[in-house]
C-alpha cells in the first residue's frame, strides 16, 4: 500500500467520461450566458493551485447565481450522468477541482452574498462563493470576526469542503468547529438542510461534519451558517527568533502542554524568513522564528505573552518584538500568509508540492526535525512553515513540475514524511484535503476498511458517482 | 409531520424479531458464563431512565470483554439477523436501549481500561466502558482532566453515542469537539480506526463524527480518543439570585454576547432550587439562581468574575456568593448534578419527561419564559434547570408513567416546546438524542430529505439493520 515513489504519483487515473452534445445543448438552453465554453474558461477551472499541468479541462463552466441554478445543473448532469465538480477560487493545492473524470465545472464564486449576521448569537448565514476576507469585511461593523484563514482568500465553501483551518486554528478550531448548519443540493438535486443555528445538537447524524471535509462528493453547499467571535479587546502580536528550529518547536510544545491560550503561534524557518523578507520587503532575523498573536483582555494577554517569553528564554529565544498597533501586525500576517507565494516566487516557473501533515503534539519536534534533515540532505529547495500550535507543518518542495525526476524527488520527500507522521500517531493532511493527490496517503492512514465505509457512504448518497468524482479515493 | 399530542406517543413501535434458539445456542457456546438469559439481567437490560415502562426484555445479554469478544456477538447477531444493542450503564433518557425490534444487549461495561494517557498531548484512549468519574480519578495525579459531564456518570461509550455534553460545554465544548479517534466494529464485524491522535485532520469523510451521535446504529466502539485539558490554575465558582427567570437569562446572555470565557453557567428555577435544598439538604435561597464556574489564571478568573458579577447586578442579581475551596465547589455541583434524582425522588413512583431543547442565545429567554408560561399554566409539576451558556434547558414533567392524561399533558408541552425552539432556530435535543422518543421532532427539525439521508447511510453501513434498529428514525 505505499505511494509510488517516482513521477507516476503524478499521473492520477485520467478517464473523462462523453460528455454528450445533447447535454450541452440543454445547458447552454437553460443557462444562456451562465454557461461558457470558452476554452479560456474552461481551461481556468481545469487547474488549480496543485502540482499536476496539462489536465483535461471541462467540457464546460455554468456559473450558479443561486440554489435554483445549482439544482437545475446537477439535475442536467444526473440525467446525462455527466460530472459536476463545484469549483470556488481556484486556490486548492491537491487537485480537487480537476475534471480527471470530465463533466462541468460548477462555478460558485457569484454566490457571494452574507445572507444574515445574527451578531447576538455569534452566528453569520452566506452563501459559498463569499470569501473569508469578504466576510471579515461584511463583518467589520459588527465588532466580530470569523477566524478561519487558510493562506489564500478562498471562498467559505471552499473551505468547507477542505475542512480547511489556519493560523487560528489553535485557539477558534477548524471548520469542522466552525460550521453550525448547511443547505445542500443532493446529487438528485434535493435540497436538504443539516444542522440549527444552535450552539449544539444531538439531532441525529451529524451529516453537517460529514459534509465538511468532503470535498464537492456528497453535494453541493448552497448555504453555510458559521460562529463567529467578538473581536478581542486587545490584541498582542510576537515575534521571536530561536537558534534552531529545535528550541522553536520545544517551546512551542510547552506552550500548549502548559494550556496557554495563545491564538496564533507560527513556525517559520531561516530560509522562509529570507524569502519572506524579500518578498514582503521586510528586514526580519533570518533565523528560526516563532510568530505569535494574543487575544484576550489587556491584563489576560500581558500575562499570556510574558508566560510564553520565558518559555522562549528558556530556549534561547532572542529579540523578543511586540507589535502592537494594528498596521504592524497586519504586515507581519500578510508577510506568513504570503509566504506560500514568496516560496513559489523564490524560483520562476516552479511550483509548490505543499506537505500537511499533522501529528501529536509530543511528536512534533521528531517528525518536523527528520524530515527537515531528509529534505537538507536531498539538496532540494523548500520553504518551511508550520501552524506549530496544532502540530500541522508544511514543506513546500519546489519543483519543475515537468520534471519527473524533481517531481519523484519531492513525492519521495513527501511520502517519508506522510510515513513518519503516521507512524507517530498523525494524519497525512491536517488542512489541505486529500483530492487526487494524497489518495495514497489516505490509504496508508486510514486502512481499507475505514475507506470502504467512505465509499458505501459515497455509494449511498452518489449512487451515479456524478459529484466530483475520482476524488478522496479513487473510483 | 406533527407528533401525536396524546399517549400514543409512548408506544413505540414494537415488533420483537424472532430470536432462533440456534443463535442462543451458539451465543452460550461463544460466550459461556459472559452470556446471561436470566430475566433479571434482561429486564435490567431493557430498561433507562426513560418513561416507558413494560417495554420488552432483550432475548440476552453478552458482558463484552474484548474487541473479540464484540466481533464475535455482531459476527452472530449478522448471521441469525438478530438485532444487537450496545449498553453502557443504562443511563440514557430518551429510550436508546429499549429492544423494541428484540435481539441481544451487548453489554460494554468490563471493557473500562484506560488504554493510554497521553499527557504531553492532552488525549487519553479508553475503552468504552469507563465512567466519566472513573476516566477523571485516573486522570488526576496528571493535572489533567476531562471536561464532558452529563447528570449521570455515564460511560464514555454512551456520552459518545449519543453526543453528550454537560455543564462544561459552553467553555470545552461537547463530545463532538472532545472525540479525536474511534476503533469501531462494523456491522460486518469488521474493526475500523476513524481519525488519529492529531488535534485535526482533513483526510477524508469524519467518520469520527458520523459516529458520535449515531446511538448505535452504526457500529459498536470499542475504543476511543479523547482529548483532555489541563486542570486550570485558578477556579472559581459563585452562585447568584435573581428576582426572575428573564433577570437571570438575561444576564447569561450578556456574558455570552460579551466573549466571557466563563467554563459553566446553569440555570435552575426556584421550585428546582427548593428541590435541590431538600435533597441535598443545602440553604440555598428558593429563588432563579445562576450557578457559575470561572477557569483561568489567579488573575484572569478575577476579572471574568468581576465582568460577571456587575453585569449580573445590572439585573437585579443579588447575594452573590463565593465558592473557592474544592469542597465547598464539589457540594454545589454535586447538588447541581443531583438536580435530575432531587426532582425525581420529589415525586415518589413518577418519572421525568426531560425536554432538551437548545435555541440560539438571543431566544432564549423568549423560548424558556414562554414555556414555563405554559407549563405553570398546566399545571403540571416540573423542575427546570439549564446548559444555559449554550442555550439548552430541560424541564423535567414529572409524571406518573402509567396515567395516560399525565404522559398526554407532558407530551403535549414537550412538543409545543420543540415547535417553539425550532420556529427560534432551535433544535428539539441539545444533548439527550433522539431514540425513540425524539423520532417524530427529529422529523420536524431535519426535515424527510436530511431523514432520507440518514437512513441511506444506515442502510449502506448496516444492510441487515441489525444495530440497535427502530431508533432516530423508524425502521
Amino acid at each position: 500500500m505505499n505511494a509510488p515513489a517516482d513521477s507516476a504519483a503524478f499521473a492520477p487515473l485520467v478517464s473523462p467520461r462523453e460528455v454528450p452534445e445533447a447535454f450541452l445543448a440543454e445547458l447552454r438552453a437553460r443557462f444562456g450566458a451562465q454557461c461558457s465554453t470558452a476554452l479560456a474558461v474552461r481551461e481556468h477551472h481545469g487547474r488549480d493551485e496543485s502540482v499536476y499541468v496539462d489536465m483535461p479541462a471541462p467540457a464546460a463552466v455554468v456559473f450558479a447565481e443561486s440554489r435554483r441554478d445549482v439544482q437545475d445543473a446537477v439535475k442536467l448532469c444526473a440525467r446525462h450522468q455527466v460530472p459536476i465538480i463545484p469549483f470556488g477560487i481556484g486556490s486548492s493545492l491537491e487537485g480537487h477541482l480537476l475534471a480527471v473524470q470530465g463533466g462541468i465545472s460548477l462555478d460558485l464564486s457569484r454566490m457571494n452574498q452574507v445572507l444574515s449576521i445574527n451578531a447576538e448569537d455569534l452566528t453569520v448565514t452566506v452563501q459559498p462563493g463569499v470569501t473569508r476576507k469578504q466576510l471579515n469585511e461584511e463583518l467589520k461593523s459588527t465588532g466580530l470576526f470569523f477566524p478561519i484563514d487558510p493562506g489564500a482568500d478562498a471562498t467559505v465553501g471552499g473551505m468547507c469542503a477542505t475542512r480547511a483551518s489556519g493560523t487560528n486554528a489553535v485557539r477558534y478550531g477548524t471548520m469542522r468547529e466552525n460550521v453550525l448548519a448547511l443547505e445542500v443540493v443532493t446529487a438528485r438535486a434535493e435540497v436538504i438542510r443539516t444542522g440549527t443555528r444552535a450552539r449544539k445538537s444531538s439531532a441525529g447524524y451529524d451529516l453537517t461534519r460529514l459534509m465538511v471535509g468532503s470535498e464537492g462528493t456528497l453535494g453541493v453547499m448552497t448555504e453555510i451558517t458559521l460562529r463567529i467571535y467578538p473581536l478581542p479587546e486587545a490584541i498582542l502580536a510576537a515575534i521571536c527568533s530561536f537558534p534552531s528550529i529545535a528550541d522553536a518547536v520545544h517551546t512551542v510544545i510547552e506552550i500548549i502542554q502548559l494550556g496557554v491560550p495563545i491564538a496564533r503561534v507560527e513556525l517559520l524557518d531561516g530560509k522562509t524568513v529570507a524569502m519572506v523578507n524579500r518578498h514582503a520587503k521586510l528586514s526580519l532575523r533570518e533565523e528560526p522564528m516563532l510568530l505569535m498573536e494574543f487575544h484576550g483582555s489587556p491584563a489576560g494577554v500581558k500575562e499570556q505573552a510574558e508566560t510564553v517569553q520565558d518559555l522562549a528564554s528558556g530556549h534561547g529565544g532572542q529579540a523578543f518584538e511586540w507589535a502592537t498597533t494594528p498596521e504592524e501586525r497586519t504586515r507581519l500576517w500578510t508577510a506568513r500568509h504570503n509566504a506560500y507565494f514568496a516560496g513559489v516566487q523564490s524560483r520562476p516557473g516552479c511550483r509548490a508540492i505543499s506537505t500537511d501533515t499533522c501529528v501529536p503534539i509530543s511528536r512534533l519536534a521528531e517528525c518536523l526535525l527528520d524530515s527537515a534533515a531528509e529534505a537538507d540532505a536531498s539538496g532540494i529547495t523548500y520553504f518551511l512553515v508550520g501552524h506549530v500550535g496544532d502540530g500541522n507543518f508544511h514543506f513546500g518542495y519546489l519543483v519543475d513540475p515537468r520534471d519527473a525526476k524533481e517531481l519523484a524527488l519531492a513525492e519521495d520527500l513527501n511520502h517519508k514524511l506522510v510515513s513518519r507522521a503516521l507512524r507517530l500517531g498523525g494524519t497525512c493532511t491536517g488542512e489541505h484535503g486529500v483530492g487526487l493527490h494524497k489518495m495514497d496517503f489516505l490509504r496508508e492512514e486510514a486502512g481499507l476498511g475505514a475507506i470502504a465505509m467512505m465509499r458505501a457512504i459515497k455509494q449511498a448518497l452518489d449512487p451515479d458517482n456524478i459529484l466530483n468524482p475520482g476524488k478522496i479515493f479513487s473510483a
